[in-house]
């Protein structure tokens, strides 16, 4: 994409309004703009960050055996008076009537779609286990809206939903949503500690909490340093393990009770990404949600839920990766891989090999900036290192005359002069889309 | 994807309710569940063409030049205010009350709010033109809601606008989207006709519905015969001068003042599924969308808007492409290109046979739903048909005694043995995603 046409509104100011670095920092750099209190539009950057965030929780929920559909977000207030959760649920459901003075709400939330969808079409137990999912807006209604998109009304949430047979298939469904949380936040750079949460009556210590740590963080989460050991590329039986080990959100942890060595606990500031519980037959019990048996018997099922909050995963990214010029993005969410500077415009030489490297990352399907605009070479900076593009490449006239181009890793900040020859041979055929551009660096 | 855990609710009973083929056909292919009136789920086997469908008309913007952004779902009243609508649009508009008594609406559109975006960041002529566009949720509260995703009341729309900076310019807008929205119908394997619309008092003819032919259309359509030999790969000028000729949808056409001699004439049925249109500055008079020209003028933004209804597109493909036993899918948008028809589960042979043929499509990246149930043959044929993938391969024990499996051309019927040497020698290593498997015929 040519800077010069996109629409990539940045500016220096700092909005002063924002309290949070993620929320200033995406203001700053283009990626949303608000509409109203707790509701955003996605501009064309950080719509691009919002959908590979999307795709990595996407192909992980695949992998481990969900299967996507989409329910709408306006929902009917019949369904949650069966599950008995329409009075309860409060002000934060927006609740609406139709022109034929219906009650409808706009989900908050959709274990009673989900269930009704179920219980329509699932009768028998060869059928289970089954796993749904979606990654669909939902609103809440928050009383004070704040943080951009960390706590935003209108929000981009994965949810799914297990349904199993017995108590055994839901731990079954549960420890495979766990390994699978672990792995989505990995693939995108982050470091994701399961705390226990409170689930309420019902499931045990079925429910925990996925904090990802960053010194921004909104809560303190104490927890084993063993975490710090984990490959998450182990055996998912073992990563299932890891709800073991220790961890707590601040407002649990009590440091008479720990049961860990001192030397073993370790303490980070955390920002809650996940969520994931059992919550039994609360839903198919009232619901009707049953199948039968191998007996003929009928049988509720044994449902859970898993959340990720998608729109504020964005947030939580740049919480945990940026500096004081701007966002750091992680490689696999990066909206672009590559930010090609020209430093002087107009100049045949600058614009030619520009214009080669343009082509050539298009060409190997690296998804490249290029900040064709006549601005000066400072602004081109400070704009480049906000929006935070992985790989910066540094066109000007005075490299070129010795055959030279810069690489700048923005994450170290580290710079390289490169003669032309050297960069085009380190762009071989047929890279896969978001390579890892480190063979950029050698 | 193996049937057997496919989350894909097929049914032989037509449902009594649906009163048009398409809609009759994706409740029982397992597509769409209804959730309220005119407000569906999409169930993993209609999403997966719903955003096949998408995907389609998210490239054809790209090349266009438009640029996506999402805008949220709710707005608030005070922007329709500006504009002059909010009291005007009537009750198909759903409006809201939110926690703190602020008025707000889930947007039937989104000219307001986009144009408040333009106005936020573009300043200059030199900024211009733009072109941004979306692929988000709408909700208009119909009346009678029917004919399933075909008037329903949450649907999924592409929206774009453009800007530009003179009368000149939105001319050239206007044609770019008219052929871009050639392409994208024709690329779903539709022939779409586009016809004048009423552009109300602006704009003189720059606005047209794009009709889709099918024998089911909701409506007649009248038109050139020329429309019948273009060739859709020629060029966008070329294609743009599409708009010289004539075609009119029923209400419009008037048999004597019909400039077409008798046997240039073509009727047929058609199904609204774009419309693109100019309408100069009656969003950004109001708004103040203003850029400062050339000279250090005000010049007020001329502004376009263009809709593709995407979930509709669904409905619209199926009424178009389907015959007594189901669907027919183009390959564009199937949900899988293949289904593999075990005929036998348990028998050694054909559980051997459709894995190895199975996991060299997954190989190959050919999108292949596997039907491994214990159902008898006519089940399978039957369902197979109904859900409409492009092509079958028929495993049974009859064939496999002299080495080969049955190819099945869902469109044209035509069925062909084929030995497994020659099926697997055609079947050649880095097929893109979604590949013509006619090469299956030779």
């Amino acid at each position: 994409m040519r800077r010069s046409v996109y629409f990539l509104p940045t500016t220096k100011e700092t909005p002063s309004d924002a309290q949070i670095a993620s929320h200033r920092l995406m203001l700053r750099a283009g990626m949303i703009r608000q509409s109203s209190a707790g509701i955003y539009s996605w501009l064309p950057l950080g719509l691009r960050v919002l959908r590979n965030v999307e795709q990595i929780v996407r192909e992980e929920q695949d992998a481990a055996g969900a299967q996507e559909l989409l329910m709408p977000t306006i929902q009917p207030a019949e369904l949650w008076r069966e599950s008995g959760r329409y009075d309860d649920y409060g002000k934060e459901m927006l609740r609406i009537t139709d022109r034929h003075g219906r009650e409808m709400l706009f989900g908050p939330t959709h274990e009673e779609i989900v269930t009704e969808i179920f219980r329509a079409y699932v009768k028998s137990y060869r059928d289970l286990p089954k796993n749904l999912y979606q990654i669909q807006w939902k609103f809440r209604d928050e009383v004070r809206p704040r943080f951009g998109v960390m706590r935003g009304r209108e929000f981009l949430m994965k949810d799914n939903y297990s349904f199993d047979l017995d108590m055994a298939g839901a731990k079954r469904s549960y420890d495979n949503m766990f390994v699978a949380y672990l792995k989505t936040f990995t693939r995108m750079g982050l470091r994701a500690i399961p705390v226990k949460a409170d689930p309420g009556a019902i499931g045990g210590d079925m429910s925990h909490e996925f904090h990802v740590l960053a010194e921004t963080g909104e809560s303190e989460i104490f927890y084993d340093a063993a975490f710090d050991q984990v490959d998450l590329s182990g055996d998912p039986a073992g990563l299932a393990e890891l709800q073991k080990l220790y961890a707590a959100a601040e407002d649990k942890h009590d440091v008479k009770a720990c049961p860990l060595a001192p030397e073993r606990l370790r303490a980070a500031r955390g920002i809650e990404v996940g969520h994931i519980f059992y919550f039994g037959t609360k839903y198919s019990a009232p619901m009707g949600a049953t199948v039968t048996g191998p007996n003929g018997e009928t049988i509720t099922v044994e449902m859970g839920s898993y959340g990720i909050g998608v729109s504020r995963l964005v947030g939580a990214i740049i919480e945990a990766n940026h500096d004081d010029a701007g966002i750091i993005w992680p490689e696999s969410v990066a909206p672009f891989q590559v930010g090609l500077i020209n430093l002087k415009v107009g100049d045949k030489a600058c614009d030619d090999v520009c214009m080669e490297i343009y082509a050539t990352l298009l060409e190997h399907a690296v998804d490249v900036l290029y900040d064709d605009r006549g601005e000066s070479p400072g602004v081109k900076f400070a704009d480049m290192d906000l929006i935070g593009l992985p790989w910066q490449i540094v066109v000007g006239p005075r490299g070129l005359k010795s055959g030279t181009v810069e690489i700048k890793d923005r994450r170290s900040g580290a710079r390289q002069e490169m003669s032309l020859d050297s960069l085009f041979s380190k762009l071989p055929g047929d890279l896969p889309r978001g390579p890892s551009l480190a063979l950029l660096e050698g």
